[in-house]
């Protein structure tokens, strides 16, 4: 077996290693109990080193391998410890200061739920429901957030819901949701207290009653009551010579891009170093954080917001992908590795998929005067995982253009989060999706991190207002517009401005191009979104300063990969961007990190439940002055001796050539 | 054969027929040469009852067909007609005002360009640029727009280029603009002048002298230097059982979707009557007008506004797609209709395209608990059309989801139309994109028109920001919000306001979702974009006040279809929006109609030439608490029985049961 790559995913071995590692250095007694242990990534001056040798074909620099490991020790001390696993060595071992709350662990959320469920204070509650036969009850453990600077306990949150008695594993729970909800310490499973949930258009609540039975909204096709199946004929994509792309290790090779994807616990997956047509123009791009603030104001809905990276991990809750279910075509899959609380690693397999699309046509031109066209279709590779958190699933895409570009696809699906609501209430903050349910107005806002490598790695961020020219003798018709190029010179971030068309670029000031005889570069097209709506002084907003704009700019460090920073699960303040876009940092022809805040108000339809058809939100990397013409001029036309096409059954007659009448 | 469906596209023998009644009702003399004939819209109040007879299966109402001409008589006189093609005979006969200017005929442009390249003042100028062997010149007949309140005649400007001497028709002569551009009346071919084109900065021209000879960027297979074609596998895309759709003449039955398509000479194409799932939801869909305004503030550059639609018509010059070429699958077909100046038709054929495409997951929910997974794919049916429109084009997308949304999808090609420029001289306006050859910054500016009948043809549009409560005892922690509705009451438009989350809807306030209890409708996305950057008292902005706002509602009228008006070429004012929407008209529970502008400003990329690689732009149609739930919950689960994916080859052995290491 050879050494892995320093951009490879983490292996079992190393996982073992390094758990053991960490478990030796400490007495049986302190009782390791391990939340998450990946790789960290290499040093960058180290890996600059090794990606040019590797390039040239030279001997490659030794960069060891090193694992991170969060876990607790004596029941509530959390810890972080780094550990060498090529050599075999613990580099540090900390712990952390009270008041620090690590992700969860999906083992544990599991056996939390169960506890809580058979806890007597939570049993006396149920039965006060009088459930019908059948009937029983099911929770979701829920991140607890913040609401209190003293609370330095790690807490877990219960929402409560009713299981209809149909006896089936998949019932839709969130359509019966209940009105207590139990709060519990982490690790210790100590009781706290149990919250009531208010059902009226106030903070009013009662105390727990018999429960008003309603129909369930069922999404399981068991379950679902759809009788009249839609007839949906099968439509199969097909590569008879095989896939264009091919995967080594961890390097993708696809027309004109070359790059490596590693499975990550907490992102799902990263881009590592790429290439398109010999030239460099990304050394890493990833998922770095996501925060979902809900909009409902009362008691306990108020903590509501979750860290979907940071407080249990996209990766560690990333999906096994099927065949045939999640993509079409010609298949290839990676791996995602989880852990035990005993340091033991196990597989999420198939947790990325990767396969080529057509995307419609890429460019066409027809000359009027003969007749002639010429067209090419769009081709992309799709790097796809998708990851349920509780009631939400995520579709991160990462899309690969023939024409040199990049699209961030994010899919926004699942189930809705819902609250109970009386009969003949109506709430401004959210929307009834069935009966005595609602679902509160929330927000989804990612934040994509971009580190840029355009044709190296001193790079600045620019971004370009088209503004009218003043109406005089030289523009006297005032139909004049030009383009104003502002440039960041500090860390920081940059409003945005969709009315001022304006648009980020990434240019490296040191390459100009040739023909526009301006710096090269990938520009950024961001749609314009409403960010974070809490106070600036709320927790909501302290902890998340990401989440307030939509561009960010820092100089690069190693380990700054995470928005909202390390450890979000219970903060109190943003230990990332906050801190990170300093407003003093150099970043004009620097090493830069670009870091893109997606966001969608999700102001729920009924039409969102009982699961939600996708919501798709996009950012796009696309050259800008970076190559000499278009790039994908190489591609071979689209005919139909290639593609296969057919015309409907009938109209086989109906070929081109028919001109007249 | 059956009388034509109200909404059957203009069928040749009614061409034949209506203009053959024109051209009796004139003496020879008077030489009636048309330039446009097509269908016009039925009246709708008598299209209501038909549509409810249809449904019903009751006896039809008689609709009389009625076409329009646009002809000119004794050379310059321009003139409309409607003519009852039922019954056959012209019902008003009308000539138009001087100044008022009918869209351009293509046989009477290629005319014209051969006129202008052959005519002795024009051949005096192109002896002085003492060729090189072989290099010839070519022209472009361009739209001459406005500049002057005065100018009444029908004037062409032609913007000349040389034809590199490799004797190949599809050389791209965009890559060698030259600096002089004659203008000539039409019809009359008369010589007025010739405009002198700038090289450097400022509005400077100089006499025609040698051309100084540079490198043509080509874009044809044949020439465009590609030896290193890109290795692409074909991804064949098959429905073996047909497939989900069904065409009768121009109705489409689809996945719960019902609408008919019908093709015409200025839009392309318009969708009728669309019901998804036995409910009404709009009554007319389509592309109602495109302006092209350039930024380059130089004589003549200030004139270059096209109106693709007005101007030229975009029916008239879309492309006859090819199997396999324009679309993957399994195709249908349908053709549109040009005419000659003589009146006679010709077949467009293959003019649009419908077919099924697969885009990924329409949703998916896990149940961590148990691992089940619920998947169902989102399919699309797509009628699409493409137009050149000369350099440009513009391929419609109206892609109808099993969601019961429906995309309005433009993808931007073509060719960049090109100014020159002289060696080591950069413009503020324009991008360089090859030796010699500037592109100036331009915005494309469409508005769709979108005539709603949500349950019912009484409808309002209301649009709802997403607003912060109050920090106060209701909401102590500051992080609650909630919606704020405001109602159209006025004919008028809407600002845009992507950092409130405007969200625009169109509702039926007489039916009231059972679920929601607040009122059906469909919600319209729009992203956030510059509008016209022109001076509100330029005539770019006079001829087009549709470009200058996003959103707009207009109380519904027969034969209000375009956006700035009926008649656009060289118009000083707009006559569409900008008088439709008076501020007057009531609009609340009314039968409305909602105009949605996407605009983009276009700073050309390197990369854009000598072909574009689409830019791709979409508005959503979306139902909003107008279902009692997900629509597509009787889509079949996903699945490889049904989808036949692949693994790449030689990982058969990866299938979805490894779930240990």
């Amino acid at each position: 077996m050879s050494a892995p790559h320093p951009f490879d995913s983490v292996k079992d071995y190393e996982i073992r290693l390094a758990s053991k590692l960490v478990k030796d250095a400490y007495p049986a007694s302190a009782n390791v109990h391990f939340v998450q242990i990946d790789r960290v990534d290499p040093p960058k001056k180290e890996m600059k080193k090794y990606l040019v040798a590797e390039r040239e074909g030279l001997p490659l620099p030794q960069i060891p391998r090193v694992l991170y490991c969060y876990y607790y020790t004596n029941t509530l001390d959390f810890n972080k410890a780094l550990v060498n696993v090529t050599v075999g060595h613990i580099i540090t071992k900390t712990q952390l200061p009270k008041g620090v709350v690590g992700p969860l662990l999906p083992d544990d959320m599991g056996e939390w739920e169960e506890y809580c469920n058979n806890h007597p204070m939570v049993k006396a509650e149920i039965e006060k429901l009088k459930l019908p036969a059948g009937y029983t009850v099911r929770n979701d453990p829920w991140i607890y957030a913040t609401d209190d600077p003293n609370e330095t306990r790690p807490l877990i949150q219960f929402y409560m819901y009713v299981l209809a008695g149909n006896g089936h594993t998949e019932s839709n729970h969130y359509s019966l949701p209940l009105k207590f909800s139990p709060v519990f310490e982490c690790f210790t499973k100590k009781f706290i207290r149990i919250d009531y949930l208010p059902g009226g258009f106030d903070h009013k609540t009662v105390p727990t009653g018999p429960w008003q039975q309603v129909p369930c909204v069922e999404y399981h096709p068991d379950l679902n009551g759809e009788t009249q199946m839609r007839d949906v004929k099968p439509l199969l994509i097909s590569q008879p010579e095989g896939p264009s792309f091919k995967v080594e290790g961890n390097k993708v090779t696809w027309q004109g891009w070359e790059f490596r994807v590693a499975t990550t616990a907490r992102e799902g997956f990263a881009v590592y170093d790429c290439w398109f047509k010999g030239r460099q123009t990304f050394y890493r791009i990833s998922l770095s954080e996501m925060t979902v603030p809900y909009g409902d104001p009362r008691d306990p809905y108020h903590r509501k917001q979750a860290f979907d990276l940071g407080d249990c991990g996209f990766g560690t809750n990333g999906n096994k992908l099927a065949l045939g279910c999640d993509c079409l075509g010609v298949i290839k899959y990676m791996d995602g590795h989880g852990i035990h609380a005993n340091g033991e690693p196990f597989v999420i397999p198939n947790t990325v998929c990767m396969h080529e699309q057509d995307d419609g046509l890429l460019y066409k031109h027809v000359n009027y005067r003969t007749d002639n066209a010429v067209v090419a279709r769009k081709r992309v590779f799709i790097v796809q995982t998708i990851a349920t958190v509780a009631n939400y699933e995520y579709i991160i895409n990462l899309k690969f253009v023939t024409d040199g570009s990049i699209d961030i696809e994010t899919r926004a699906t699942g189930i809705l989060s819902t609250m109970p609501i009386d009969e003949n209430v109506k709430v401004p903050w959210g929307t009834i999706v069935g009966p005595n349910v609602m679902a509160a107005y929330h927000q989804h806002i990612l934040s994509f991190r971009i580190d840029p490598a355009i044709d190296g790695h001193m790079n600045t961020v620019v971004y370009d207002d088209a503004v009218k020219l003043p109406k005089d003798e030289f523009n006297p018709y005032g139909i004049g517009f030009v383009t104003d190029r502002k440039v960041v010179e500090k860390a920081g971030y940059i409003e945005q401005a969709p009315f001022n068309n304006r648009t980020y670029k990434i240019i490296n000031e040191n390459i100009i191009n040739p023909i526009s005889k301006t710096p090269v570069g990938y520009k950024i097209n961001m749609p314009a979104r409403q960010m974070l709506l809490a106070d600036p002084d709320s927790f909501n907003c302290k902890r998340a300063k990401f989440a307030t704009q939509q561009v960010w700019v820092t100089k690069y460090q190693d380990h700054q990969l995470f928005a909202a920073g390390e450890f979000t699960n219970q903060s109190q303040t943003d230990t990332g961007l906050g801190v990170w876009a300093n407003g003093v940092d150099p970043v004009r022809n620097e090493d830069i990190v670009v870091w893109a805040t997606l966001g969608f108000t999700h102001i729920p339809r009924v039409e969102d439940f009982p699961v939600m058809p996708v919501e798709i939100h996009n950012i796009q990397l696309a050259p800008a002055n970076f190559f000499n013409k278009n790039p994908a001029l190489d591609l071979p036309q689209s005919n139909n001796a290639f593609n296969k096409s057919v015309l409907v059954a009938g109209e086989e007659d109906k070929a081109c050539c028919k001109t007249n009448l």
